[in-house]
C-alpha cells in the first residue's frame, strides 16, 4: 500500500452541517421561511442523479459545481421559491457553501497521521477549486488534490478510482479507498483498489439509516480516520 | 494574487547537488571514472532540447520521467558508456534521482509562510508523481501539484502557464510564477501571470553566468522564497 485516498462528503467533512449553516444564513438574510436540515437533504439527494447523465456520456463533462448549481435552482423551485428572484451573486455565494463544509473532529489528525506513512489526498467527486478551498478552511493535509475536473470522470465511473494510479505512478492495487459509503468501496473493490469502511453515524442527520456498518469484507473497518491511521500503523 | 505557483527545478529545489550525489553514487557502484559535475550539467542540458518535440507538436506528450530517462542514454553515450551494459533497473533508480532532490535552505520555511495567505503549489514541467515524491522527502507544504501530466503542456507553452487558473478556478492574473529564471518568467507574463524572480547565485554550480539578475522589470525580485514571503506580506 502506497497511497490511501479519501471520499470526502461525509467522509471527511460533515457536509450536512455545512449545507445546513449556510442555508439558514440565507434564509435570514432573505426573511425565508426555510427547513434548512429538509433543504440540505434535498440538495444532496440530487447529487447522485445529477452525475447520472455525464458518467452515461450523454452529457459533456460539467464540474460538480455546476451541477450543484443547477440542483440548487431544482431545490429552490421545490421549496416554492423562484430562483430568478434571488441575485445570481446570492446564489453563487450559497453554492459555495460546498467548497467550505467543516470537517469531522477527527479528520485532520487522522489525515496527518496517515500522511508519515502514506500518500494522502481526497477522491472525490468535488471539482480540484472546491477541494482546495475546503482543504485550505478546514487544514486538511492532503499531499496533493486530484479533482474529478482533472480526471473527468465521476464516481462509480471505475475511470475515476482508476486515473489516480497513472498520475501518482502505481498500481491501483496499491491505493486504498477510505469512505463511509458502501457504494463507493464496492466500485473501488471493483476497480482493484484496497478498501477502508469509516462508521459515520451522524453523516445523515438524525434520520441516517444506510450505511451505518461495512456491507461487505472490506480490507479495513475503522470508527474514524485515527482509528484507520492507528490500523494501518500496526 | 490569490496564488503563488513555483517553478521547482533550479528555484525550489538544488537539482546539481541532488544528481551529482546521485551520479556518484552510481559511479562508485559500478566502479566508473565520471565526473559528476560535468555528468550533471550535461544531463540537464539536455532537457529543454529535449522538450522542444512535444511542444512543437511533432511528438505525443511523454512525461519528464521518459525525458529525463531518455536523455540518460545519451548523456551516458557522450560519456563514452554503454547504457546496455548497466542493468534496467540500475538506470530507472539513477533516474528517480529526479525525483529526490534536496529543496534550498529556505524553500520549505518561505513556502509554508506563504501558503498561509495565498494557494501555493509547484508550476513545473516535472510530472506529478516526480512532485510528490519530491515534497513528500523535502516537506514541501504544496496546496496542491498539478504536474505537466496532467495539463499536457510544457513550459514555455502559454497552456502550461495558464491550466492551473481552469483548476484553481480563478484567473491567470490572480496568479504569480515564482522563478530563478528569466525565460521562465517571460513565459509566464506573455500568458497574463504576475511574476517574482528569485536569485539563485548557487543553481549552477560554479560556473553559473546567466539568471543572475532580474532582466526585466519583474513584478517582484527576492532573493530567496522567505525574502519572496515577507515582501508579499508587506
Amino acid at each position: 500500500m502506497r497511497a490511501v485516498l479519501f471520499d470526502v462528503f461525509g467522509t471527511v467533512v460533515d457536509w450536512r452541517a455545512g449545507i445546513c449553516a449556510a442555508v439558514r444564513e440565507f434564509a435570514v438574510r432573505h426573511g425565508l421561511d426555510l427547513d434548512a436540515g429538509a433543504f440540505a437533504d434535498a440538495w444532496r439527494a440530487r447529487y447522485v442523479p445529477s452525475m447520472r447523465t455525464v458518467r452515461a456520456g450523454e452529457r459533456a463533462f460539467v464540474s460538480l459545481d455546476v451541477l450543484h448549481r443547477e440542483n440548487l435552482d431544482e431545490v429552490l423551485t421545490a421549496s416554492g421559491l423562484d430562483p430568478a428572484a434571488f441575485a445570481p451573486d446570492e446564489l453563487a455565494d450559497l453554492n459555495r457553501a460546498w467548497h467550505f463544509l467543516p470537517a469531522w473532529p477527527d479528520s485532520v489528525a487522522g489525515i496527518a497521521a496517515i500522511k508519515r506513512g502514506y500518500i494522502v489526498g481526497p477522491l472525490s467527486n468535488g471539482n480540484t477549486s472546491l477541494l482546495l478551498d475546503m482543504a485550505k478552511l478546514a487544514g486538511l493535509p492532503w499531499d496533493l488534490i486530484l479533482g474529478s475536473d482533472l480526471t473527468r470522470a465521476y464516481k462509480p465511473d471505475p475511470a475515476a478510482y482508476r486515473a489516480p494510479a497513472q498520475f501518482l505512478g502505481i498500481d491501483p492495487a496499491e491505493i486504498m479507498l477510505a469512505a463511509a459509503h458502501n457504494a463507493d468501496l464496492a466500485g473501488a473493490r471493483s476497480a482493484g483498489l484496497a478498501t477502508a469502511f469509516i462508521a459515520r453515524p451522524d453523516e445523515g442527520g438524525p434520520g441516517k439509516a444506510a450505511d451505518l456498518a461495512p456491507a461487505s469484507d472490506w480490507d479495513l473497518a475503522a470508527t474514524s480516520v485515527t482509528d484507520l491511521a492507528r490500523q494501518l500503523d500496526s
